[in-house]
């Protein structure tokens, strides 16, 4: 990724033309390669030494699955690019889109760590508003899993004898990854999977962009909310993430881009008054505080590293026991989801499919009727 | 009237459910009493006090006439209603309306006490503007009588041996009465009421809004320019008020819009030469120094308060005397102004109807050949 | 010129009426005439000193051939105005243009005195530009000639025996004229003359626009690209010089306007890397730093001061000789270039077409086999 003005006399090079190696500014011609190094400086001296003196600022850059990542900190302390086990799961296609909000991006990422918003935005206000998740009108009983490089929140609610117990990633600073989304669930299931994997990118302090994948996977997607064609450049397919709806229907049904743009340009913690069920906000907060502290200290932070032979792991998906209800039965979804977590987690030194079946195996065993799918 | 973010996380609550009893954010449910008392916070635990220990700020408010009216200073100094007597003329259909101005708010309410702007802008520079009103081409005699709450104005003109006394009040700081604007004045009538009632209400320092009622009268509106739907948002339905014209319509016949508006974002004083014509602006401004000097030293100030009961009284409106004209006609209108206007005020005891007649009465006794309307 | 605010209540003239002599506000009626003496304030008392007393502010302008000239300086160091030879070219029809750029001033007319972005910007990245200018993509050597009021600079190049000289005006600090450009350059020619004469004029420090003269010429025009209605407003008519094209023919070709409003709202000079090729930016900018620091001290500056009798003088234009290559081709050229620039500027005595005929005469002496065209 180079620098938008070139360094001779900083036109744009969004007007440059693309070569065979690099790219030629419009302006004087002058020709870069990729990596910043100056080819050619076609009206100077032929023995003028300026293109070995100087070099057009860039970044290294990765494309991957439709997304380009680039990394903008010293070269000594690059990172190892955040390669999830997510972005190579059996049947998923991931489709790439990004979306603008006009907001700081702290709140729209916040969105994802704050499981009670579901009940109420989603849920309860106004209706549901995802087809598959009318169980989010339950209040859930929630746990949150600190772990080196970030978060694993679960929350468990009941239908009759099902217990779902939801995962979600939150990875410092400002990747999620949800519960399923477009799935039915009325049946056990174990360790499914992530739909949605995301990063909130600030563009200034009070404009950001999310860039993402939705995940399509056909194993899942009973529903067939999904269509490919309606996931890209400003919009993700389902309900109310965007800008652009009339101001009545936002109004009637307001969806999270309005809950987090209505926020204000950047929020104003001061004038918060955050609640029990904001514990997931505050623990998020708490942390980004460490990691920025940690870097301006040039202490190092952890952080979602991985390689597609390893893999970051991440959790993200839904478990689906069918357990009946007992006397104190909050106190009991509450033991099962901490149980299913650390038998997740035990899995760590395993990756792939051998990771999945000795999850799907350990949890039959500890509950081997929980686990029985009616026909 | 409540603070527009939620005070949990600040979610808008343009986008809150409104509920049988106040309003629900939302995002997590909170859910607010019209006077900000917090009903409910659904997600939190039972015993939570968070409720009982914060509110919702919010302000008292009272809809009139198809306007909001909202007191936010402190409680402890909230003054009585501005319910004017003008509210309720006999015969009377007030309208709502609001037009934003892109100008600091002082810009446009002046021209409410500048009667010598009618004379150019309305009638000599490109001719008259309003029908009915073709005598504005006059210069008119003025008289400001200071009152406690404001200034009442009159302005005298002659056509033939008829005079015409118009009154218009201006309550501080920010409240105008015209006379009247939709009438046919080609006969002796006595004490006629205003036609349109209205705050100019800052927004910020360049932008403000004006709220007001256009007063539809089947009797006094001879000429039938009005029609109700052209009066609300944006609109008050005669010449010259709104943004939105063509601008080579604007340059060639500028109404009070362009008028106030084109002093710029803030208008700059100490670049203005005020001449004796501006008497009403001078005064005005020296009244708002004055108030704003006592406001901040926690000095009272004098303010339009009434009730329907005991309402504030005005003396917006039209009086017109067949009167022949005189040597020194001038002199004459002025003493004629100010008699009439002494009359007005020596019934300030009364209210409604019976303060209208005696008006009527004494002004009939003092000219007694003046109030002969011809058939 | 006058204020735009009335030196009244400051309402805007753009509003005014103009009166069969100067102008009349539309607020109040006060009377301006063209040098801001208060012909009337009509509202105000007959014995009102205040017209007297005060003044509109105003400024001498006159208008040339469809633009309008304004001097804002202090009026006892009023220059000439700037009367170039150029505006009375015989059969050059002058066709007004202005176009705006979102960028500081300096940039779109630094691009006037930068040969070498022909090279790039018009030939080489994207193909020819210009009909009638393809050798463009040819490297030229450059001559920057320092004259007392700015710097006339030719760039020569070759096509096979045609040498073309082509000078180009930039008079401080911000007057420029190009070759010509609306031309069949394909047999000699001695002293055309300019096809372009404009002023790049700051706004504010992010704002700029271009006033100027399109020179219509139908002995030189073979290409037959100009269409006067194409010339006006936001318009001169040829490739590449305003906005509002679609962003992807933008990148696919982008032109001037692309080059200097996307070095950035202000250009930042310290993070740019001048080579050998912007000498004539180099060279500009020295000038105005050096006149910037005459004025700042009230010492006087050079201007292209002229009348329609003594015009200024100006070389602008193309000669194009039949002159064999060298050994040492580009030292041949440098040396044409000069000794064209020389016979030019001795001729300066004369002026019209005198001083053409004394040219081309003293340019046939010199080059007798140069100036020949063959039919």
């Amino acid at each position: 990724m180079l620098h938008k003005h070139c360094a001779h006399r900083r036109a744009s090079l969004e007007f440059a033309r693309i070569e065979q190696r690099g790219i030629r500014c419009c302006y004087h011609g002058w020709h870069f390669d990729v990596d910043g190094t100056i080819l050619e400086t076609p009206g100077e001296p032929e023995d003028s030494k300026i293109r070995h003196e100087i070099c057009q600022p860039a970044y290294p850059a990765r494309e991957l699955k439709g997304l380009v990542f680039a990394y903008m900190g010293p070269p000594e302390a690059t990172p190892a690019f955040p390669y999830l086990d997510s972005l190579e799961l059996p049947g998923h296609d991931l489709v790439p889109y990004s979306i603008h909000s006009p907001c700081n991006w702290l709140q729209e990422t916040e969105n994802a760590i704050d499981p009670f918003h579901s009940v109420f935005l989603h849920g309860r206000v106004n209706g549901p508003q995802f087809p598959g998740l009318e169980h989010f009108v339950e209040l859930p009983v929630c746990a949150y899993h600190r772990r080196d490089a970030g978060i694993v929140y679960s929350h468990a609610r009941r239908t009759g004898d099902l217990v779902t117990l939801r995962f979600h990633d939150y990875l410092m600073p400002n990747l999620a990854q949800n519960g399923g989304m477009f799935q039915k669930m009325s049946q056990p299931r174990v360790f499914g999977r992530t739909s949605l994997t995301k990063w909130v990118v600030p563009i200034d302090d009070t404009n950001s962009r999310k860039f993402g994948w939705r995940h399509f996977n056909d194993a899942d997607e009973v529903l067939r909310q999904g269509k490919r064609d309606a996931v890209g450049w400003e919009s993700v397919g389902f309900y109310g993430q965007t800008t652009g709806r009339p101001y009545d229907e936002q109004q009637r049904n307001p969806g999270d881009w309005e809950a987090w743009t209505s926020q204000g340009p950047i929020n104003v913690h001061k004038r918060e008054h955050l609640g029990a069920t904001d514990e997931g906000v505050a623990l998020m907060r708490a942390r980004l505080r460490r990691d920025i502290r940690a870097v301006a200290a040039n202490k190092p932070i952890a952080r979602p590293e991985g390689t597609p032979d390893a893999p970051f792991l991440t959790y993200a998906g839904d478990t689906i026991l069918r357990i009946p209800p007992s006397n104190d039965d909050r106190a009991l979804l509450d033991q099962l989801q901490r149980t299913v977590a650390e038998i997740y987690f035990s899995a760590d030194a395993l990756n792939g499919e051998a990771r999945s079946e000795r999850i799907r195996r350990d949890i039959a065993a500890r509950f081997p009727t929980g686990v029985e799918v009616t026909s």
